[in-house]
């Protein structure tokens, strides 16, 4: 099972980026280039039957999957960066961090009035990043076709706050 | 001819990130989703006939194009990131700022010794990010197989700082 796969590949590091958290590290999966476009297939086999017209994703490694599920459903791939790395006019939406804020920006162009977008990250932790984002999309009258994760951190209760928001999916979960 | 039509998609901004800097933006290149393997292809033939063990790239914009090109050549993706991101034992290389420096890192088991790599970034201007990324390579006894930019700015001659290093290639110069 795919899953099982990816979970046996993927690293757990304790007490990164600070002491009491394991971090899951996603990059050996790209070591594996026979599994890369298992993933990207896997990553978007859920919603297949949704009318999904661009491919969504969140800097930095959201952008190592996503340009690639975009090619595959022959749709546009949309980058959203942080805050003050687009040159175009940009939309833009923040959220709390443990100290302070962070903000996130997509070029407000790309996004095409009514299109139905598919959101995608590495992984699903508080969610805070996926909102911000699903905000960007509100802010440019678009829809939100759904949520595609590898990695999904159930303990922290995420998916409580998206799926009202769209159909919400992960490749595997802690 | 490809690269002429992707200089009719990306975006010259004046003045972005400050007053003088022309900025090229390759984003509009991800819109067009039939152009992406394309893209792909284009950056790897000058290096067919060269052995390649792995593709790296420099976070974010080198993670665009980097994954897909490394599936490409069914070889591992290794990313280079900036320091404090990645979670694992890191070897790192530090490049000059207009004000102070920055410094990237690599997950120092990723790079095999005596291993071939391909550099990829989005856009090659002083070279200095990409002369730490072969620095990261050489402190890891790998060798540089050669350098794929999109974009190539050539009044900043940084090919003369490189290309002794390996085989140097731009789809497209400014």
């Amino acid at each position: 099972m795919l899953s099982e796969k990816l979970k046996s590949i993927i690293r757990e590091v304790p007490d990164f980026p600070k002491p009491g958290i394991s971090f899951k590290d996603i990059t050996p999966l790209l070591l594996h280039s026979e599994l890369y476009l298992e993933i990207v297939e896997g990553l978007l086999s859920p919603f297949r039957d949704l009318k999904i017209d661009a491919v969504t994703a969140i800097e930095s490694r959201g952008f190592l999957f996503g340009p690639a599920m975009a090619n595959q459903l022959n749709v546009p791939f949309i980058p959203i960066r942080k805050a003050g790395k687009l040159p175009r006019t940009t939309l833009s939406a923040s959220y709390a961090l443990e100290y302070g804020e962070a903000t996130i920006e997509v070029h407000a162009e790309d996004i095409k009035e009514g299109s139905h977008l598919l959101i995608h990250d590495d992984l699903l932790a508080t969610g805070g990043t996926t909102l911000a984002a699903t905000e960007l999309i509100s802010k440019s009258k678009a829809h939100v076709a759904g949520f595609s994760f590898i990695v999904e951190l159930d303990f922290l209760e995420a998916r409580q706050k998206l799926s009202h928001l769209g159909k919400c999916s992960s490749l595997l979960h802690y």
